[in-house]
């Protein structure tokens, strides 16, 4: 009899608990797995011994897992020195864990290559792709992603609605995603009846502010509403960000951010355009009010599939989604190395950006959709005048 | 034969097109309406004769028009002046309106009482209420609000799993509503299991900040992350902004907020704490995502009921609701005379906030409960560890 073991790490995504669900349901048909540790808290449930049995669980805990945001069992932030790694293969050891897996983002790749490189075949080891940013390597795309993608475009399709109904100021949502543009650029599903987004920056190219502003003035006089949408992340042409982080004498990380309030005080104070900024922020990674239906299987689905490599005798490996096509949305599960995805990050290619760096193409859109699912339909859009 | 006219005044909300479908679902009950104007962009739509006919749209417009966020018909802002009634009461004549309906706020019943003082029997003339902020007199709540409400309180309950999940920072939440805390309030409906709300500060108390930031200390030293939410209204001992508002030469009106922004960096320099803000802002009032399905209800029976006592000869009055009880929910549906609600603004009682002004008692959450609906369960609250 052996044990399994799997531990969290970095920001939370809704799918997260979906995996967990896949990997749960999976081990429990095989009989030579007989416990199912959760690490509490990321890694650090695993140094601390704080571990929860998630094979012995009440029915109503399983029918909800699926649809509960974040994680149950907690993840962290927390850096893994040296010791660490000694002390986390000890408990493994001790635990008799025979299958191990790490769900997380390119940083926790790495973390699970390590383990790897210093565990061998000693123990299996599987990463488990988790992040909303979409901007781990090799795979076509990342569980997280669809839903945060889904949150992105309903949620714009709906404000573009209000502005069009009350064109009145320029509206400047800020999205997720600090070096990548994905979460952003999905937003761009949203314009199907030309009510906006009119303009979405992303990180991938250098913002020009006095463009910017040329850009909005000039659509705010032909329409009236404007909506933006930009990535928390955007910098100028020197890579600095636009609004300057704020250092904290003693605080190790600095403050950064909010650079759609920025945004939205320079349309007011230089162009003298009523202007207000939304930023939904962690409501855009939490919803599962807007989980993407395809996002949440293929969630669960990888989830089950590290399990069955691990019992297969692979490690070494992250278990992804390879596309084969986009319509019909196909797709295969592969296995990629760990070595292949670890810490690298996959920023949106230039052919989903436009020339002017101030929109998203259409080949992004047909990539996107699938993931991100049907969008509602308004009856503004049948509206006979 | 005569005609219906109805306009909208204010701020969308996403119970505003269900009011509207009311209206011209019981309108073509009466074979006496031949028509059913909709005034494009609010009453300016009647200044400019800029109008819709609402009777004769296609019946896919009709079967989204509840589940449509904002207004397929726009509303607007626009100050009226003495000229302007005169011109609306032309153009109401000049088309043969016998029944005119006004959807808007206080200000707008305001509008809506003068035009019936200009007018008296010669055009039956019925308010209907609409306003997310919940601030109208006299009725128990206002169509527009449990939806507002039931967003606020399933995204911060979304937004504690997420912390709770990884407790490193404090999170402040800007809810909307500038004078009365009925929406913030509502936020109080997530702590079901006390990972947050902690604290929730409402613009009827004044917001000292040297308080609000021992209180964060103190709890982030217990609990790792802490939830707040906070107005984005809310005023100090003398009544004055947090973030004193932002006035430019030329402009009519300030640049007012970010008060989530501010106090999240608040936090991070005096404190040394990580914070963050949120601000869902539109996507608040936009979303049919989180439309409460009491209040999508409520609000097409109450475009109904004004359509049926204008028909009854009734006028001068706005529709409403009045609760007779809270368990089980069970409303009347009342009339009230204009003058009783215009201008009126009307405030979270004092009953409703806790003594230290800090939090919401539980007789708010059996008021507001029914008009939110029931709010998702999370797997975490069933998790034995």
């Amino acid at each position: 009899m052996s044990s399994l073991l799997i531990a969290q790490a970095g920001g939370p995504s809704c799918a997260l608990n979906a995996t967990l669900k896949g990997v749960i349901e999976e081990a429990k048909k095989h009989s030579k797995i007989d416990k199912i540790y959760g690490a509490l808290g990321g890694a650090g449930g695993i140094l601390d011994k704080n571990l929860v049995d998630l094979g012995n669980q009440s029915q109503r805990f399983y029918e909800l897992l699926s649809s509960t945001p974040a994680s149950v069992i907690g993840t962290s932030r927390r850096p893994l020195f040296e010791d660490d790694f000694q002390s986390i293969i000890k408990t493994l050891k001790e635990l008799n864990v025979e299958y191990f897996f790490y769900n997380g983002g390119n940083g926790s790749m790495a973390t699970c290559n390590k383990l790897f490189q210093a565990l061998k075949e000693d123990i299996k080891i599987i990463g488990i792709p988790k992040t909303i940013d979409n901007d781990i390597a090799v795979i076509d795309h990342c569980p997280g992603f669809g839903s945060a993608a889904r949150y992105m475009a309903v949620t714009t399709s709906e404000i573009a609605q209000d502005i069009a109904a009350m064109p009145i100021h320029v509206c400047i949502v800020e999205a997720m995603g600090r070096n990548a543009g994905w979460i952003t650029a999905a937003s761009a599903l949203a314009n199907k009846s030309g009510k906006g987004p009119h303009l979405i920056y992303v990180p991938e190219r250098p913002f020009i502010k006095e463009q910017f502003l040329s850009e909005v003035e000039k659509m705010f006089k032909e329409m009236g509403g404007v909506l933006v949408v930009v990535s928390e992340g955007i910098t100028d042409e020197k890579g600095r960000p636009i609004v300057p982080p704020m250092i904290v004498p003693g605080s190790k990380d600095p403050y950064v951010g909010d650079v759609a309030v920025y945004l939205a005080q320079e349309v007011f104070t230089k162009l003298g355009i009523k202007a207000r900024s939304e930023k939904p922020g962690i409501a855009l990674r939490a919803s599962v009010t807007h989980q993407s239906v395809v996002d949440i299987e293929e969630a669960r689905r990888l989830g089950a599939l590290a399990v069955k490599s691990a019992v297969e005798g692979k490690t070494g490996y992250m278990v992804g989604i390879k596309r084969v096509s986009s319509c019909p949305y196909l797709t295969e599960d592969i296995l990629v190395p760990l070595s292949q995805v670890a810490t690298i990050e996959q920023k949106l290619p230039d052919r989903y950006i436009n020339e002017k760096g101030n929109g998203i193409t259409k080949e992004f859109l047909d990539y996107c959709s699938p993931l991100v699912g049907e969008l509602p339909e308004f009856a503004g859009d049948y509206l006979v005048i």
